[in-house]
């Protein structure tokens, strides 16, 4: 059951003129609150602020938005914060906005949720049918369009896997339907560009950095599917799962997990 | 100002909780209604029930919902009826659908919107720069995630146009940002095919259908963006605009309307 505010108040409706239920015209983060601390918020404002951008949705306070997730956290234990910003009740019919509109944010705090069996083998992962439409103007942001997320996930049904990746309509690899992928051969990491489509993960920007300042960047470039049969190592990423290394990729076990290692060992150290 | 009805009770706000606001997770309907009389009632609810389908979206009862929409039109005048079916509320977090979820109906009533001054030389259209991503799994279907039409129509400021085309992400003629089109040469008439992206309009179905009653079918087929600088004639079709010729496209004037006035005709005739 989850708390719920609206525009800054204890709410749980919003009007039905919305343009976030019309159109899915709106952005979303999830932040992961632990002992009182909403981790890597400067990431997600930052990221929100980019996609009000390139939406052309106008909000100014990140500030403020900030403050309030921090008010809602609660100083013990986890929980998972959810933030939608829609561009509003509509103005007029139409999906064309009339530029005027007053976002609704809507702030919903989850239970963090009850962890499976931990995997010592690693997550299954395999390819989904479900593919990533290409649109460079939406692609990185975490908007609310997510049928295709929707309907890869409905596809798994009871499937043994923890995850599925997803290719581009293209036939490249993209990433997690709720995850960023990274992958490793002889010469390193390297993870999907994401120029066409996908999320720009928080998590893949933490790790992009991390391995940037211990002076192994990340490779970021187009993936073809047949690479995921020749990777050694692979691992997903979200801000929940932090680094997740792929044990089965397509029914073939993976063998190493040095890099997912050094990370997860630097994303718990106390500086991170 | 619109009247709205959520689950068949007066009211105009839905649970924050909903699967249609979180991910578009749901399918709409825009029915113009005439006299007491919503048009081509029975091709709406048939298209919902096949997008229900696709999206597996548990919905059963379409003679209720068409009895709700018949309930709520004037006798008299004009208006328009919004019809949004959503998979409901959110039974879990995250994209996968429990498979239990109960939808939310929500009808709207608008008033039709203030003509603009009728365009005796006919529409002006141009292409936009915003594409359509492909996703066979999701095309045709007038689902909630509809932010390509949102940016195109954006896109479109104060340019002196009516509409916009949109082209796939692989450079196919697909529609406008808000209806069909169709496209005539020395052997007929042809209009995109959807296979791949766009919406399978109520007004294009009854256009085909009344070409082949008539004996001259509609070829549906990919249409590639360089024939649009060879048609000698166009038009436009939704619910609301009917058969509307292009006058200009892309700066070219279209010197014929033979098939609009034709369908036009047809349209305004007591049997449709």
């Amino acid at each position: 059951v989850a708390s719920s505010w609206i525009n800054g108040v204890r709410a749980d409706r919003i009007g039905a003129e919305d343009r976030g239920l019309h159109y899915g015209d709106g952005l979303f983060e999830t932040i992961t609150c632990i002992d009182g601390r909403p981790r890597w918020l400067a990431l997600h404002l930052e990221r929100l602020r980019r996609g009000c951008q390139r939406l052309q949705l106008r909000w100014d306070d990140f500030q403020m938005l900030g403050a309030e997730i921090q008010s809602h956290t609660p100083a013990e234990g986890r929980c998972i914060m959810k933030l939608i910003l829609t561009r509003g009740p509509a103005q007029q019919r139409g999906y064309r906005p009339s530029g005027d509109e007053t976002p609704t944010r809507i702030l919903r705090r989850y239970d963090w949720p009850a962890e499976r069996a931990p995997a010592p083998t690693g997550f299954r992962v395999a390819v989904s049918s479900v593919t990533l439409g290409l649109n460079p103007l939406l692609a990185g942001l975490k908007h609310l369009n997510r049928l295709e997320q929707v309907l890869a996930q409905a596809a798994m049904g009871a499937a043994p896997l923890e995850e599925v990746l997803m290719l581009s309509s293209a036939g490249d690899v993209i990433g997690g339907s709720r995850s960023n992928i990274f992958l490793a051969d002889e010469t390193g990491l390297f993870t999907p560009s994401l120029a066409d489509c996908g999320v720009e993960g928080i998590m893949r920007q933490v790790v992009c950095a991390s391995a940037a300042a211990h002076g192994a960047p990340v490779r970021v470039r187009r993936v073809a599917r047949p690479e995921l049969s020749q990777v050694r190592e692979a691992f997903l990423t979200n801000v929940r799962w932090g680094v997740q290394p792929i044990g089965l990729l397509e029914g073939r076990p993976l063998p190493e997990r040095q890099h997912a290692r050094a990370l997860q060992e630097w994303l718990d150290a106390p500086h991170a």
